[in-house]
């Protein structure tokens, strides 16, 4: 069962049995996060599709069966479904369905002969609902199937690390479980609820202090769940015994550890509580386990960890500016080398630059991995939004080379995008650079009202764009986290029909991306990406107002080959000469004497 | 029974013949209009408060009934309440509550004990259910009580006319009643309904291209409701043979009139029907009613003619360009009076500005009528965003005056806000003035993609007060009715989370206002407001991308001596010169030859 047809033709062999015409195989799994364990990736795993996003529906027609891909990935898909007898859906594009929109034209063709099986425990608990919902109203059923069918055909699973976790000091997190505890407690009580059951690892770890160093690919996270209410707090985790640091707990009342199986049975196990679930970061069958418990009401609502994990305490933010400068450096030095490998005359490639770029990464005190799989995406690589190739043909002259990579170091993550000027750039090159910069400086440099909602801050960066009727099909930034996930939510600066936490207000200690871009398929692709703090800008006004700005944390020169100084305000190009002379002062003591001479020259 | 009190204490025997603890009389009526007939004003009649926005709660104990009034009418409803016995809530303020907020209280505190009485027509279905929902989990009841028990009370109740209506000629309209069903009809089976019930004004005056004169303040409006199905089309009104002009829908294949109270039986007599029914814009009442029919579906979603009225064809664009230059006219021509008046050294104060200003738009061929209570605010006056007074103190020196007004004439309506400066304006008033119109133009100038949020338009205007800590408590847009109301959904230029609409996505043919202000307490107001139309930039992009615009269609010079140019960029110079070459052009021939004098040295 090696190839795709074989994998999704007994599938279809266990399909039939059970009834079914239809069997969803989201991207997502038990955790409902963006990067997956090994034994989790069952998407890949039935089609071949290795993106971060793209749900699979596998029907008993062999013709009916679809992968449903964002933007990001409609190449990389097109690519890497070849020859796998599954269908694409571009969708964002003309004519393509959505996958609700597939399985409600579905329902409406097939009505009751439509049985469409699911494994609630990896279904958000919100869409399953709205699943649930369309399909009732259409006539068709939505079955809910355990255990996971693709679970029973993969044979060689991998199994999950027994390695021990890490407590994270006091130094990094600034709180201790039991203060986060506390504050928890003190926010569900508000909401109405006396208890929670949490699945999003990022929640669990940033609860716990906890972190791992193998287990999921570019996080510190560890597959887990757990419960609290008023007086106990269970964790559930593949081997605890082994995996706990020593003493890890006994400073908190009512602590308890599990394996991981024995979370549904003890959420069914419940009695007397108002269980919190927060329906968008919660799975179907993690919320249908609470259900069952006796005289346990759920409470629908945001879980108060999101909210509270996504402003910085002091402590959090001494460490995401210690990461960001760090790797700033790295990257800077990277970009030194490639300066000096071109003018030298010799041949620099994709590859050969990732793999520098990567070394110096590692060198960083306290690197504990990467963020997210680096890219450097020469010329029309550039339009692949999450292009991940790294091919070893020379950087071309003429052409723009964009890298966008981060890490996780000392209590921090990052994310920063650089895209420069491979030979002579030119004029609509500087252009339309010029322009994606202008539009970063939109929302880098805006004051705003605490409460602003991301979306506002999105717009501010298109306007720039618009103006030459340009655009980006992603969102402007988004939240990251501090040792966590470089993705974060609950806010981001994005419209908010596309990403529903836009509408978070932005409030002091978040800390966010900005990083528009101008992408032109099949030939290059432009981003200018820092990671800023929110922060007070020091300047309340008489109606007591809190007035905020964006702190930069990511301290990388831009290639000002790239710059058209004459398509920029004075204001803008005051902002550009500050950042570079930040740039000089807080790089220069991370770096050697040759690269401190090579970076003023970059500077100018 | 004619003060307040008594009233109330009519009211209060009434409720407790009912068992009702609390009767909720809602500002507004069967219409959920903006603008209420006379004999609709019932909030008014049981408290004195004339405001256009204020719910009242009457309690049976004497000293909990209250009138939920908005930051606009705190000193006004101060005012009006003085001696009646009713409390204010100062919603908005420091530890006030909303009614919402006051009737979760109310359940909270008493349960069972709470039995609130609401009369279903006058209620949005949405907040009805909401209220309901909050009472019942609180153990408090919600009773549905009919009739209106203000009407019970209300002795001399002012009847509706029986002034004939107009049809609207097709050149206004550019849609016949019959294209606008037909349309209706695709739109309702595509949300999967085949009928539907209609009690916004707006949208019956829309789809059947009839208008009242004299029924409804500021509005054509006529009190009516509308059924409409895939067969026929019912319309209810006061004294329809007098009324409708004469042949009215004998063209429209299944058209009948019906007298109004004939509407909800008529409902309750459906049958075998997918009644679509907008929750935000029909009322509990009609909702239950629709529900008692046999076999009656009820389609919950938006009315597709509030779509489609947004969305202003060729012939309605012309109207409004015609309406908005003819009140141009006369608000320039006000303006040029105003200053030579002061020029030689003649008094004019807020009243005689208005009375010059209304006679002026009275004179505009096709004039019927103002679109709202025109606002000539000078001074602190400015700040009070709906200052409807009008003060006979001569305008002083160094002080700001602000004139808000709009019209309804020859099947366009309008909306302008001119902020000028009396004698010579200081620094700080041409600096805050500049910023406003840089607000303006930053949304005014914008290209954008067909779709973007009205928020992202909002959040764009703000940006440039935001980066001098300034902002302003209102909306930046909202749209506007072709002979219609001044304020017109879906869509608006708000942030969302303070108007749902303002998600709905831009598209040409909206029409909407610009009016960004800022606004200092017992100082002054700023507002600069114009019209415009949306519409295609004239350049799409390679991606098949529509790219909108805005076209103004308001033409009233700016007061140049308020205009700091330094403020300002080049190419928002440049607007401001275009625009004032463009006013020249086109108010030149609606002005007489000294006008045109005076007009070119205002324009410089």
């Amino acid at each position: 069962m090696n190839t795709i047809p074989e994998r999704l033709a007994a599938l279809r062999q266990r399909m039939r049995a059970l009834g079914l015409t239809h069997y969803l195989v989201p991207s997502g799994d038990e955790s409902l996060g963006e990067y997956l364990p090994p034994w989790r990736q069952r998407r890949q795993w039935a089609s071949g599709f290795t993106g971060s996003a793209g749900d699979l529906l596998v029907a008993i027609a062999e013709g009916e069966t679809w992968l449903f891909a964002d933007g990001r990935y409609h190449l990389q898909a097109e690519e890497e479904l070849h020859g796998s007898g599954i269908g694409l859906q571009k969708v964002g594009a003309k004519d393509a369905l959505s996958l609700a929109q597939m399985l409600r034209a579905l329902a409406e063709r097939h009505g009751a002969r439509c049985a469409i099986g699911f494994d609630p425990l990896v279904q958000q608990a919100e869409a399953a609902a709205a699943l649930e919902k369309d399909s009732a109203a259409r006539g068709a059923r939505l079955v809910p199937i355990q255990p996971n069918l693709i679970d029973e055909l993969w044979q060689e699973r991998p199994a999950p690390p027994a390695t021990p976790l890490r407590a994270c000091p006091l130094s990094w997190t600034g709180a201790s479980m039991g203060d986060k505890l506390a504050a928890l407690r003190a926010a569900l009580e508000k909401q109405g609820a006396d208890a929670i059951a949490l699945v999003r690892l990022d929640q669990i770890c940033w609860l716990t202090n906890l972190r791992a160093s193998d287990e999921i690919p570019f996080t510190p996270f560890f597959e887990s769940c757990l419960y609290a209410d008023r007086t106990s707090v269970h964790l559930f985790l593949h081997s605890p015994e082994q995996r706990l640091p020593a003493g890890f707990g006994q400073d908190v009342p009512g602590f308890q550890a599990h394996a991981r199986p024995e979370f549904l049975p003890f959420l069914e196990g419940l009695a007397e509580r108002r269980v919190l679930i927060d329906p968008e970061r919660t799975t179907a069958g993690v919320l249908a386990a609470a259900q069952k418990g006796r005289n346990v009401a759920i409470v629908s609502g945001e879980s108060p960890v999101e909210t509270a994990k996504a402003i910085k305490n002091d402590s959090e933010l001494a460490c995401l500016r210690r990461a960001n400068l760090l790797a700033s450096a790295a990257a800077t030095r990277a970009l030194l080398w490639l300066e000096e490998e071109l003018a030298a005359g010799r041949k620099v490639s994709e590859r050969s630059f990732k793999e520098r770029l990567e070394a110096l990464f590692a060198e960083s005190p306290g690197w504990s991995g990467l963020a997210f799989a680096t890219i450097a995406a020469s010329g029309e690589h550039g339009a692949i939004v999450h292009y991940s190739g790294a091919g070893d043909t020379p950087l071309a002259d003429g052409r723009l080379f964009l890298i966008d990579a981060g890490i996780h170091a000392g209590g921090g993550t990052t994310d920063a995008t650089r895209t420069v000027a491979v030979g002579q750039a030119s004029a609509e090159q500087r252009r339309r650079y010029t322009l994606v910069l202008k539009s970063h400086l939109r929302a880098a440099r805006q004051v705003f009202p605490e409460g602003t909602p991301g979306s506002a801050l999105d717009a501010l960066a298109r306007s720039a764009l618009w103006a030459e009727r340009m655009n980006y099909d992603h969102g402007t930034g988004h939240g990251i986290g501090a040792f966590l996930s470089v993705h974060e939510g609950p806010f981001s600066l994005a419209e908010r029909r596309r990403k529903p936490g836009a509408g978070h207000g932005l409030r002091a200690g978040m800390v966010t991306t900005i990083e528009p871009g101008h992408y032109l398929a099949g030939q290059d692709g432009i981003r200018i990406e820092n990671v800023y703090a929110i922060r007070p800008s020091g300047q309340d006004s008489d109606d007591g107002v809190t007035w905020l700005c964006f702190e930069p944390l990511t301290w990388i020169p831009l290639d000002r080959r790239l710059i058209d100084a004459a398509l920029l305000e004075e204001a803008e190009r005051s902002w550009i000469r500050w950042y570079h002379g930040q740039c000089g002062e807080v790089l220069g003591p991370l770096l050697s004497e040759a690269e401190r001479k090579a970076l003023r020259v970059l500077l100018g």
